[in-house]
């Protein structure tokens, strides 16, 4: 399974590599809350978010031989250029799978990171089956988004770092996509609070952890319709499920309205560009945070690769 | 006059009271600039802005008697909100004049730090004579925005830090108004470095400053028309000139539209909130950065107080 010595460990990897992300505060914040919030700011993060954590703690953990083959992924979004930079630093060629009318600008970041592009047309192919055969071909190693125990002790360093920061914690408000990011993280904070609470953080629409916790087995739902991208998962992950049925204590559901109010928030008072996803905690500790002003409240901002033109778009005023 | 120690003496007083901002890195920045750039992120201050710096400065420094009487100071800007925040910390009732169509948010939010807001007429009243009676009627100290050495001496910790912080730079680029923030940084960082270049950062249509170094002596301009609210100043400050025309090496001119871009960069890259004067000195590094890879760049971005709406209207694309 995974442990807090796995997170420990990736922790050690990770020092001097991945940037040591701000905790910032607001007072503002702390009154709408009615708690003493702690932001971990990951929109800092290399690549702009969390997922450079996990990719480089499990591509870090290759052999030399399998790093002079290269790594592959699948992605249009973060861990394609987390996988590419870490592939990078690490002197590992990668190739990522991405549709073929991915926008623009993600093409370019993630050759800018040095890696190769391979594309599948998005209506009649299969991306994860030509990333499969790839990695037979060329012998990669699939480096993956979520299920894998180095990529969850990775991800879990963010919230590890927070606590080493702020010291102990009543509650963690973390984003849920995959799990992967509240998997590692609950495996950190529970390893040093056991009486946490762990709290995460769905878009309305694509609550398939909430379902499956309340199951207690996975559940898959419909493609959820949600501006919250980097949560677009139908289903937990099978590993990442494991973990988060013992530990997350619970789910809160944001709108699509107040995930942009809390990005519009973040740009206001905090001065800090949030990514819909990234800012799904902070909706929740917004619109509904413990009213308990003793209370101390970890919020983990997973990202802020919005981009001006989509930000701009989010934020239109509405009649 | 003043020296590395009035400015070192309000980093004394400014410790565990005013933030101590973080210093961002980019490397996208570094190849736009030809350097090695270290940008202190004043938009993280207290009040969004430097200005806290100076306003706490002096009203600590008032006498018990002086506190208890009050402050009053003319600004619809940041230093408003500087002068009513530091205020209320110290324990001292301040009064701000500010014109009667003043936006409602800026009203409220000095208000929302405890202030009273005196208004006047913007077309038919005199703020300075207004301020100076209320001074004069109820034996308020007045706080002015550059003119004092002790409100430049609070200006001058920004570079203080940063030089603590990164060490010996080859330049620093500050952002030029009245010239307090920049008088105090020059004094800063030639006190600890007696070879830095100073290089003052002035919008195109408010080139006072620079005018005013051509000729040595004080030029006044016309009201300037540029959207870096902040640097609208028709003349350069008599205190703050004396120590500029010294210690500045030169003045770079930058566009509306080139502070518009480096508002985006901020934005999408450095995943933070800049208003338009608190970003002249990254537009000036972006477009004309050093390009000597070697040298080690400082520059300040002063505030991040622009508001979403007026945000969108400056990036609103055009054709």
């Amino acid at each position: 399974m995974l442990s807090l010595d796995d997170v420990r460990d990736a922790a050690t990897r990770l020092e001097g590599v991945a940037h040591r992300t701000p905790v910032l505060t607001s007072t503002t914040l702390d009154d709408l809350a009615g708690a003493r919030v702690f932001l971990k700011a990951e929109n800092f993060q290399r690549v702009g978010a969390f997922k450079f954590r996990g990719a480089y703690n499990v591509i870090s953990r290759l052999s030399a031989a399998e790093l002079e083959r290269g790594v592959v992924a699948w992605s249009s979004g973060n861990h394609a250029q987390a996988v590419a930079l870490a592939a990078r630093m690490l002197g590992a060629p990668a190739t990522i799978v991405m549709p073929s009318d991915a926008p623009e600008s993600k093409v370019a970041a993630t050759r800018g990171y040095g890696a190769e592009v391979s594309f599948y047309d998005r209506y009649t192919g299969d991306r994860e089956a030509l990333g499969r055969t790839l990695a037979e071909e060329r012998g990669l190693t699939i480096i993956p988004p979520y299920e894998h125990y180095g990529i969850m002790a990775g991800q879990g360093t963010a919230a590890l770092e927070l606590l080493d920061e702020v010291g102990e914690l009543d509650e963690l408000r973390v984003p849920v996509g995959g799990g992967g990011l509240i998997a590692g993280s609950a495996t950190a904070a529970k390893g040093l609070y056991p009486d946490i609470r762990m709290l995460g953080v769905e878009p309305e629409a694509g609550n398939d952890t909430q379902l499956s916790l309340a199951a207690g087995e996975r559940v898959q739902i419909e493609v959820p319709r949600t501006i919250a991208d980097g949560q677009g998962s139908e289903i937990p992950g099978e590993l990442t499920f494991g973990i988060n049925r013992r530990l997350v204590d619970g789910i809160d559901l944001v709108t699509d309205d107040e995930i942009v109010q809390a990005m519009a928030f973040a740009f206001d008072r905090l001065k800090i560009t949030l990514e819909p996803s990234g800012a799904t905690a902070l909706a929740s500790t917004m619109f509904r945070g413990p009213q308990k002003p003793g209370r101390r409240v970890g919020v983990i901002l997973s990202g802020g690769n919005v981009g001006l033109a989509r930000f701009r778009e989010l934020t239109a005023p509405r009649d």
